[in-house]
């Protein structure tokens, strides 16, 4: 009556897609699937600029677990992972007794890569997840109540490091939330900062020129003020200090400067490249035969071997080949290489705007936050079909 | 053409009374009025305790001044008083020339009573006007969406010291905030403390003992905890240290301890007690004939010889009486003296519970809280009239 046994560490969009596509696929006797997650919820990555600009609620960016998986066919475990022991097939967790696997789906996400910049861990604040996103915002709001009493400036800056998709969505959506806010607590709206400082020539690296200029061009609009080529120094309780000496005071750094991955993977003693699994055309960690890793902890390399991005499509696309080709392994047959398919990109500059690319076209303004829209959700549908859509989905 | 100059400072439940008793009384060209506040609104401190715990708005415990204000009879100027100089007839203002009066009417408010106590102006929180509470909010739901990511009971643990009204009243509002506080934050309802600290034996000194049992027993069923008999000796920036060594590990404290007077008014050079002027039966500054002090910089004694407790109800009828006063004085009348009517009192404990008196009659519960919200109305009425309790009053 043994059968394999197939753990999935983390319900990101790697790992519930697995876990959706083993649920599918197989009975509830070929397998035994087993799901671990730190929360009882997932989140959805793309959408963390949102409630941390206040535009909207984090319940938007969250869905139940267990109402998107079969609990017939799959066990969730919610608990905290604290290591992997690949010699003996287990894997610790903090409060649960360790659990043992035959597969092994590591899709434990990533932690910011701070560069070794001095005070960032301590002083900045991090779009990361559910809880970190609620503590940005109301730290913001905390901030600007204080304004009309104290009358320092610092309150109404925010500094964003980092001028990568996150970074800028996150600046959308602050756009947006300014004159609200500013309302709220009688702080004049011409007095906030907003700050985006970048060590690269560009924000946006790797998208469509024209785009970047576009987002630019209508951030700046909205008076934000962006410093490239230019990487922070240090990070301290009251701003920041920037290579060659400048300082900006405020109350709010937020850094999205970068992810690696999380180090449960590197402890586990799988070779990492800054915490990230090099995986071969399987989805497998070098040297493990029944070790996938995929998302944010797994680095892909396209031809002309240079890593594509971690990026919510990225991992929705290894997690739907990984639950059909275990499936396939379990019942003897073959695995199917895994080969990214790019289906574009937006970028939303808060809820009316947008940049992106689908195929060969390019997008901006309502049209581009249009498909934005549309592709959270697919998402949601992915996750729970046309009724979680109905029930999480806006336009 | 020189006719008698009227200075108001504050518009407190005081200065506004005075200022529509005047505006209702005096013809344009019989005097010139003029009143000075530090905001462009007049905040109803009776109702802070609401949007100090985030169970109502801001907004609805203001009101702005020229919106109540007849500004053909009434000259209002928003600035900071920042000297009463009493030998030259003229108060200094922040932002604009000194001006000059022939009856001048001080109607400042109070300031924090520490009672000495290490820490407290620095690490405390107070409910005093607009901008305190909307810290005290903000600064909660900070603390609170932090408390997922670091486990700290303190982050969930809230002090208030002082078992008076603001105290009292502001619990009872935390109490119907929790549920709704905890939800948002995914905290456990169960491990939030709400501690009030009082150095007297009993929380609301001077009210009925049935009532006060009344209000402790609600408040102790929903898991209040008080701690009498029991001064603080030390604020610090994470706590509380009560007499006899006692640590409480606390993120929020709030201070409702008590109040004095405005120091503008002692160094005015005006007798004071702890900052509050014993006022002759018009309402004048001991040796000043033109100086009127009312509300919470003014000390009215009873009959006993005990002093009245500053209450709104005591500055609104002590300015209704002045506008009239003033009005009669300056068409060579009488002053009548003034005689304080406490009409009953009631405190909220929160949104459905309230313990109160009117006349010999204790209420509690709901006859309680409809009782409040009826007192509440009726200052807007006197304010501004039916339209103004439409708009700003509900039930």
């Amino acid at each position: 009556m043994s059968v394999p046994k197939i753990v999935v560490l983390g319900a990101g969009y790697g790992g519930l897609m697995t876990v959706k596509g083993l649920q599918k696929k197989l009975h509830y006797n070929e397998a035994e699937v087993i799901l671990v997650n730190l929360n009882p919820y997932h989140y959805i990555t793309t959408k963390l600029h949102e409630p941390a600009a206040g535009t909207s609620h984090p319940d938007h960016a969250r869905i139940m677990i267990n109402s998107v998986i079969n609990q017939q066919k799959v066990k969730f475990i919610q608990d905290k992972v604290t290591a992997i022991k690949l010699e003996d097939k287990t894997v610790q967790l903090e409060n649960n007794k360790p659990i043992s696997y035959d597969y092994l789906v590591i899709g434990l996400g990533s932690a910011p890569e701070t560069f070794g910049i001095k005070g960032l861990l301590e002083n900045a604040y991090f779009i990361r997840n559910i809880n970190s996103v609620r503590i940005i915002r109301e730290h913001l709001e905390y901030m600007f109540a204080r304004y009309q009493s104290e009358q320092k400036d610092e309150l109404i800056t925010i500094v964003v490091g980092g001028a990568g998709f996150t970074g800028i969505e996150f600046i959308g959506e602050l756009v947006d939330r300014m004159p609200e806010l500013c309302h709220e607590y009688d702080v004049p709206l011409e007095k906030v900062r907003i700050v985006n400082v970048e060590a690269a020539p560009t924000v946006l690296p790797g998208f469509d020129k024209d785009l970047v200029d576009y987002a630019v061009k209508y951030l700046e609009g909205k008076g934000v003020e962006f410093i490239l080529s230019t990487p922070i120094e240090e990070c301290k309780e009251d701003g920041v200090i920037l290579k060659g000496g400048k300082e900006i005071k405020a109350a709010t750094v937020v850094w999205t400067g970068g992810v690696r991955g999380n180090k449960l993977v590197e402890e586990s003693g799988i070779e990492t490249m800054r915490g990230r699994v090099k995986v071969d055309e399987y989805l497998r960690a070098p040297g493990y035969e029944n070790v996938f890793v995929l998302g944010d902890s797994s680095l892909v390399f396209n031809e002309e071997e240079r890593p594509y991005p971690p990026t919510a499509q990225m991992s929705t696309q290894q997690g739907q080949l990984l639950g059909e080709n275990l499936a396939s392994k379990i019942r003897g047959g073959e695995m199917k290489p895994f080969k990214y398919m790019p289906k574009g990109t937006v970028a939303s500059l808060g809820r009316r705007e947008a940049i992106g690319t689908v195929g060969d076209k390019k997008l901006v303004g309502g049209k581009a936050a249009f498909m934005k829209k549309l592709i959270d959700m697919r998402w949601l549908y992915l996750l729970g079909g046309i009724s979680l859509v109905l029930k999480k989905g806006k336009l």
